[in-house]
């Protein structure tokens, strides 16, 4: 056996979803606790398994969901608590360059790498070993809770990790076992000179283990993204058949919100939607055919900075009256969509035009309006960059 | 506690995949044994469950999945196990009639009925009864072996089915106690008078048990059949850029098994792919713009019922030649496919038209041809019924 290495000091605890024990504290009074006392807190992630059960060579946390690689999302989740401090990311040698690029890429803060061991709870080892050190160059403070997080569970929530943080102290784990790789908690209670408690997870706390669970996980996560929906407007016509389509979206996605803003001298609403995270936009052109409000949603979302973490949504919608414009003709100018759509792709802007045909009979305008609508839902849902450029015709 | 309803008495075992122990029997030496002595097996599913978990209002079993009831699903993977000889599903008296019209649209054969219990275990009881019952009207026959097998496990394939078969002939369990709602194995273990053996599953054979287990189930099955497509080409010319396509395809989704077939004279071949389970076929159409080839071939995917289980996915190809024809003449024509769509839509074929550009530089056609294939590749791996009628452009 390895003699076993010094042990560091930090406070340990499992984010694990098991479901056995209720938490007693509620998430709301721990985290004024947490508020008032403010232990720091830092987060280990053991990123260095390779993924057998996947039966695909790429290691599971850098397989891609959306085009963005598992751990992404997992280091996402643990960012966006702004009380987690530090968090440490265990990778092997090899992948080390690829989650630097990662790190850029999708422009993660407070990630620190450290060197995978040959076991998970080496890489944990490593991972603390990196938060205990007291150089005077290291970035990191020592905390005194750290919560380890597998880097394939990416729906933690942050109640959970709140009565992750809660127990810990309460039950002060202050030293384990390195050198065997049963589970944590396992151990802690094999071994039993600390308090081990089980945290009450959540159903969406599960790990991506095999293959189905990479699809669950993208299916999930695009479902997230779709529950927004913003038309644009260029019109104020509260009769226009532009807010007929908004009605009839509403009705065909009835779990979905569905709102729409005017695009001239609003600027600041349209920001409004962003920092709110919808990544579904429904450009309705009653007024013009030219690709001038698509030039100019495109350009605030790319300000937004809010293609970098998911593809973001957007269709162009025309609408065809016979009589002004024939069919040829409408089409003919709106081809001009594609060469547009290929250059925005590069930025995760999926771009795709949406024609529907506006007839005089009402019940046929009906018709045409709902298989608009599911025209949209459709694109929205797949999110799929292989469509990127048509123009669908309802 | 109710009076112990009295046990019915063929052998009894649950295909739950467990796998703890693997089974000693390899599955083809269990095959062949089991072809020698060809037992009686039925199988009964338990089926009343409220699928609480879930968090939707319908039974999990009845989830649609790609338009189609989970639990017609694993009714498919049974009976296609010849040595099955019937198939007992239990289920609630309100979801009697629902059943039956599964049964009913979607052809399954060697189905009974019976009522489920207020537990699983209830359930189970009643269709062993079903089953040991000697009535000289019923159909079913005393089986020697009952697989019990749950409703929502849609992915089980024969050899763990076998494996379950064989052990429970070794072990010969022969009864059990209905009153307690645990699994049966714990069941089974602790009133010890039966042998139990825990047979070895696959990671396929999970449980649909949330609503990303649904997701999941999803991608499976459209991962699964879309496996194979067929190219229906309308000339035998080898240098013709419908060979070019068929080329840029197989290199562009390397794992699926691409086919080219000539469909005048060779009903026979598409007979055979079809009988194949091929469910996406593109038809090239190069030497015409009308939808004859098209008509033929949803007739014949109509007589060979493919379309009853899955959607089929039917692309059809034209190339656009800007000397020849102009785009908006093309297009005009084209339009007529949508209305065509609609209709055969109705039988589960999923039709679309793609127009191709052809251009006389070399580095373009590739491009052209390489956006046709990614389009082709969506639409077969989506499936989606929102896009049934488009005409993409390449």
């Amino acid at each position: 056996m390895e003699p076993r290495p010094a042990a560091p000091r930090p406070r340990l605890c499992d984010s694990l979803g098991a479901d056995q024990t209720p938490s007693a504290s509620t998430p709301n009074a721990a985290r004024a606790e947490l508020g008032r006392r403010a232990p720091a807190v830092a987060a280990v992630l053991p990123a260095g398994g390779s993924g057998e059960r996947m039966g695909i060579p790429t290691p599971k946390q850098f397989c891609p969901v959306l085009e963005r690689p598992l751990i992404s999302y997992t280091l996402q989740a643990l960012e966006r608590v702004c009380w987690i401090k530090d968090i440490v990311v265990a990778v092997t040698g090899e992948n080390m360059d690829a989650m630097k690029g990662i790190i850029q890429k999708y422009q993660h803060q407070r990630i620190s790498l450290v060197e995978a061991g040959v076991t998970r709870h080496r890489s944990i080892f490593n991972g603390l070993k990196a938060l205990a050190e007291d150089q005077p160059d290291s970035k990191l403070s020592k905390p005194e809770v750290v919560i380890i997080h597998d880097a394939v569970r990416p729906f933690v929530e942050e109640d959970v990790l709140l009565k992750v943080v809660t127990a810990a102290k309460e039950c002060g784990c202050s030293d384990y076992d390195l050198e065997f790789g049963t589970e944590c908690l396992h151990l802690a209670l094999k071994y039993g000179h600390i308090k081990a408690k089980l945290v009450e997870g959540s159903p969406d706390l599960w790990k991506v283990t095999y293959k189905r669970d990479l699809y669950a996980a993208e299916s999930i996560i695009k479902e997230r993204i779709s529950q927004h929906i913003c038309l644009v407007m260029d019109t104020k016509d509260e009769n226009h058949v532009g807010h007929r389509l908004e009605e009839v979206l509403k009705d065909e996605l009835n779990h979905v919100k569905v709102t729409s803003r005017l695009p001239c001298h609003t600027g600041r609403d349209l920001d409004q939607i962003m920092s709110e995270q919808c990544y579904s936009y429904v450009c309705v052109n009653v007024m013009t055919s030219d690709f001038e409000e698509i030039r100019k949603l495109v350009n605030m979302l790319e300000e937004s900075n809010l293609s970098i973490l998911y593809p973001v949504v957007v269709i162009s919608v025309y609408f065809l009256d016979y009589k002004s414009v024939p069919f040829d003709q409408k089409m003919e100018n709106l081809m001009q969509i594609r060469e547009y759509a290929k250059e925005v792709k590069k930025r995760n802007i999926l771009l795709c035009g949406l024609l529907i045909y506006y007839p005089q009979d009402e019940q046929k305008l009906q018709e045409s309006l709902r298989q608009g609508a599911t025209i949209i839902a459709t694109l929205i849902k797949e999110r799929n960059s292989g469509l990127v450029g048509q123009i669908l015709v309802a």
